[in-house]
């Protein structure tokens, strides 16, 4: 048994002399080390502890970083990262300026392919594949793609293309029959009948057995036999889905087991053409709680206790967003039968447990398929169906064009749920959901909204679920409401409605959402300078309520415009772009995310960070209502 | 022998009583109507004339609009347009305010879903499947898609959901082994077997035949068998790929034999779940020009001879856009070994041809896969590589994410070239390059750069292809060239660098591209009323050259800008977000593409409508130089 002090791993060159019983000892002791370092940081748990084997058998085997390792999605790179020289990291894990929960090519010269979406891997490994052998290297390319992201449909497109041009690549399918939620897809009914392969091992033997027994003829008998026996190959091979596609399949391979994965992986590596190495895994192994996990509560979390298994709750006094939305449009649907929930692949992070429990008929997990999800919701639209489409704003990217061609362009009545919508924290710069307000603002037809907290929420999913001229997205944050009292009624609030929070006369602030307590703090602060500033909540992002800001900009106002968004194109430009266009000579100022990737971290420190804080507002409104010292 | 005067057709349900006699005059008829008419119109000839007796036999056994046709990417629909009475308006088909040469539900309550990209067929369908059955209705849904289209990723994320879920639907596979131009991909070869499926269907003969001489024994040798038998299932149905998937795979079907069609179409009805029936068609069958031809010229184009075949050429004195691009790129290739080329199925229309010649090591044409194309481009910009992405800017919105999350935000050096910027003209709504400018400014790390002409044109390629910074994009519009000198010497344009193209004091235009012509004749036309207009080369989009902008603001010029893309976030708000952020309060006026979706037509004609005109230039200026007539 080998004892290994994971600070000292510098390079994972030392586990080319290991023997198996090492990496077995090994292996115990990286889980014991993921379960204690995760239980006080949190982080993927469920899916580190079922690849340490396989990945401590890929870094055995092949020479990273000379051979390339994409980890698609990337969450499951912990084990890799503690190879290749940062487990002393692992205290600051997903923590502002800490070690990052994805691949980072910062990091690490081992982290040759960034991740966080998934899918990408396949595609990124074959333009390396391309580039080794148009220079005329000969290092291998290695993606790790899991079963749900292989469903993606770049993946598949990628597969399409690998499978035709039969470039050297070993693409190991870590399948562990989960992608975060349970697996859909028909794809995953294919994969299940390959786990189950024995069963076709068995008919070849049979079949060869019974070719022993045709009496020994020529003519047409033997020439039906050796055709048999040709096509044959494309059935008995357990793997025929890919080998249909132009791929050598190994496997299924015990993901767990050093000596299967040993004789695979060198097969694999003697190779031509692209493989394909289908690796069994348990999500969560060798920590009971995730191991037994059938939902997806231990793909990622928060601090838990290890003894017990219990999570640590943060003391939330409000409602999740996610859930609030979710549970609200449940409600709808119970008086509304056009309602139906569509999801890719998160019925638990977007909270539909209960929508789908009570209306199973009318609730559609498509798998990691934004872009399906988002052109089934307009083709359900055509026939009067209201489709309710929960994504995330960063996932939403992946849908941008069935956005603009399917859902705008037809004007359709689907309304888009965009959650975690702004900074997302800890999962970092892949994930943070910052570019919808651009995006979908600039599509003719769209109405975008975010509510200023859980009841005003509660009224838009209302409103969004009774519009009928079109599609209607609202944004909600990551995390939970403000707390406040939730109205018994739902209630349709005017579309290109703004409210006015807080009246003031020497200045406005124009903000939505997230950053309307950040304003009212400004403008108390600016108050009890003798500042008057008005705060307004533009509740619509599109359209603008133009009455109201045809009043402001009238009453020459110096305005500041606020959003948790990129500041390019965003909300803030809407509102210079309505001045202009109105010839209104207007001062205004904007705060937002600027023209930068936000790398991880707690959403406070993050907008510290980038100065998008009440104190920055009340700077900024002093600059703005300069004569204001005389005044008082 | 029928003779139907196609203007004449009202609905599709006279063909109900037709026989197959008489559907085979008729589809003689309708080529003949559609030969002409397109030799004047010019259209999609080749798709369309390989679907028309497919077209008829859908229309004969199904009751649109009550089934659902959805036809794929759509420009196949010409034949569904003449059956469901539209016949008459081909005169003025592609043609502003003429008949749409796409899917249009304003034009006929047969048009259910609406098309131009490709591959959304199976989703929408899916959507309208799965209203129909929590209506209780029991309409059929019948998705026509291509053997190119159903490469793309969505597509095959459908496939697997539709699979999985196992609702009752015909996806009618309308294989002609082409896209545009011929297919690739690994799913292309498992068509190509299935289309040689014979030897398939006579292994199965042949194994019946074997299994009768096996001598009648028990014990081992009876379950052998049974064992073979039962699993050889998934070899014997020759489109075993789609049965893996959970389709009931009909075909391969002649597409231009009624009676093969009559038969599986209702077998294909009689069905339970998923059916994929799987047509094989002849593009351009019946005109011998366009059934001949190999690489895709006959899938779309102007007017033509009809005797001989020839194309009608208009005059251009300037080579194309895309020529020119991409013979630049093969230039530069030769001196520059890193320099790759990549297109999503569209090798003719990028005008590759010369390249993939050249370098065919260094030509990739993935197929109808542009998120794939993108990562790709990405993967091989990790390496060092210097990938040239050539796609349409429409199909850009394809792949959003992925040049947000892949190529952006790692800051990889990837050159894409956005060809068809700006109206497209003909295609129409679907195809319109308008919305680039918003969704590329608002990335970090990105440079967007459009050249005012062809020599500036080539200088740009250069920069681009030089430039090691990150993600370079530079946009150039669907046509010709002015037919300007072209330099010798390629030169490098400094990033972020306007150009003053005629001074002036009074006001001053800040365009790019296509429209700085409109804004010289403004220039011009103003110049004569004794106000003079600046007009600025705004090259770069991003990023501004702030210096030239600051002067500009800094003398409080009054500024137009005119951009052929959509207002909101564009290029304009750029110009709003600089002068407010810099506390300039300016007089900025902006013309461009407004908050909707633009038909097809003539491009003079769409900016006409839209008053993206010289004159409405003018009077813009007039209106913000208003001190002018005291002057003078």
């Amino acid at each position: 048994m080998i004892r290994v002090d994971m600070n000292h791993i510098k390079d994972p060159g030392f586990l080319k002399t290991l023997n198996n019983e090492e990496l077995i000892g090994l292996s115990e002791e990286i889980r014991t080390f993921l379960i204690e370092k995760l239980s006080a940081t949190g982080g993927h748990i469920g899916p580190n502890l079922g690849v340490v084997e396989l990945t401590l058998a890929l870094h055995k085997h092949f020479d990273s970083p000379t051979d390339k390792f994409l980890w698609d999605v990337g969450h499951q790179s912990y084990v890799h990262k503690i190879l290749t020289g940062r487990a002393d990291q692992f205290d600051t894990l997903r923590q502002y300026k800490g070690l990052c929960g994805f691949p980072k090519m910062i990091e690490s010269e081992h982290d040759v392919w960034e991740t966080g979406h998934s899918s990408t891997s396949l595609s990124a490994a074959m333009g390396m594949a391309i580039a080794r052998d148009i220079k005329g290297d000969s290092n291998y390319v290695v993606p790790i793609i899991g079963d749900g992201a292989l469903t993606g449909g770049m993946a598949l497109e990628a597969l399409n293309h690998i499978g035709h041009e039969k470039k050297d690549m070993i693409v190991v399918l870590n399948d562990n029959e989960m992608s975060i939620a349970p697996n859909v897809g028909a794809l995953h009914s294919v994969l299940g009948r390959m786990r189950t392969a024995g069963k076709y091992n068995k008919a070849k033997d049979d079949l060869e057995y019974l070719m022993k027994k045709v009496p020994a003829v020529g003519g047409r008998l033997a020439s039906a036999a050796e055709r048999v026996k040709d096509s044959l190959k494309y059935l008995l091979v357990s793997g025929m889905f890919f080998e249909e596609l132009g791929f050598t399949y190994l496997g299924p391979v015990d993901g767990h087991n050093f000596d299967e994965l040993d004789e695979n992986i060198k097969y694999a590596k003697k190779t031509q053409g692209p493989v394909l190495l289908h690796v069994i895994t348990k999500k969560g192994k060798g920590f009971h709680p995730a191991e037994t996990d059938t939902v997806g509560t231990w793909h990622g979390t928060g601090p838990y206790k290890i003894d017990t298994g219990d999570l640590i709750k943060s003391s939330a006094k409000a409602p999740g967003w996610s859930a609030l939305v979710a549970e609200t449009v449940r409600k709808e649907a119970r008086t509304d039968s056009r309602i139906v929930a569509v999801t890719p692949a998160m019925p638990v992070g977007s909270k539909l447990e209960g929508f789908a429990s009570e209306f199973p008929d009318r609730m559609f997990d498509v798998g990691i398929a934004e872009q399906h999800a988002t052109t089934l919701s307009a083709g359900l639209a055509t026939q009067n169906m209201k489709p309710f489409l929960a994504i995330y704003s960063t996932f939403l990217q992946r849908a941008y064009d069935q956005v603009v061609h399917d859902i705008c362009r037809q004007n359709l009545n689907v309304f888009i749920g965009v959650d975690r919508a702004g900074l997302v924290g800890a999962d970092g710069e892949t994930h943070q959901g910052v570019f919808d307000v651009s995006f979908l603002r600039s599509l003719p037809n769209m109405v975008v909204m975010m509510p200023k907290d859980e009841n005003e929420g509660q009224h838009m999913v209302h409103t969004a679920l009774n519009y009928d001229d079109g599609p209607i997205a609202m944004r909600y944050p990551r995390g939970n409401g403000l707390g406040v009292q939730m109205d018994d009624e739902l209630k349709q609030i005017p579309i290109g409605s703004w409210e006015v929070i807080k009246e003031g006369t020497d200045a406005a602030i124009l903000t939505f959402g997230t950053t309307i307590p950040m304003a009212l703090e400004a403008a108390e602060q600016l108050e009890s300078e003798g500042v008057s500033v008005k705060v307004v909540n533009a509740r619509f992002i599109k359209p603008l309520d133009e009455a109201m800001l045809k009043d402001l900009l009238a009453m020459n106002m110096p305005i500041l415009t606020i959003e948790e968004a990129i500041l390019q194109g965003g909300f803030g430009s809407a509102v210079l772009e309505f001045a202009h266009d109105h010839h209104f000579e207007a001062s205004i100022e904007r705060m937002g995310i600027p023209d930068k990737f936000i790398e991880h971290g707690n959403v406070d420190q993050l907008l510290e960070e980038i100065d998008l804080t009440a104190e920055q507002a009340v700077k900024v409104i002093r600059s703005i209502v300069p004569m204001k010292e005389k005044r008082a």
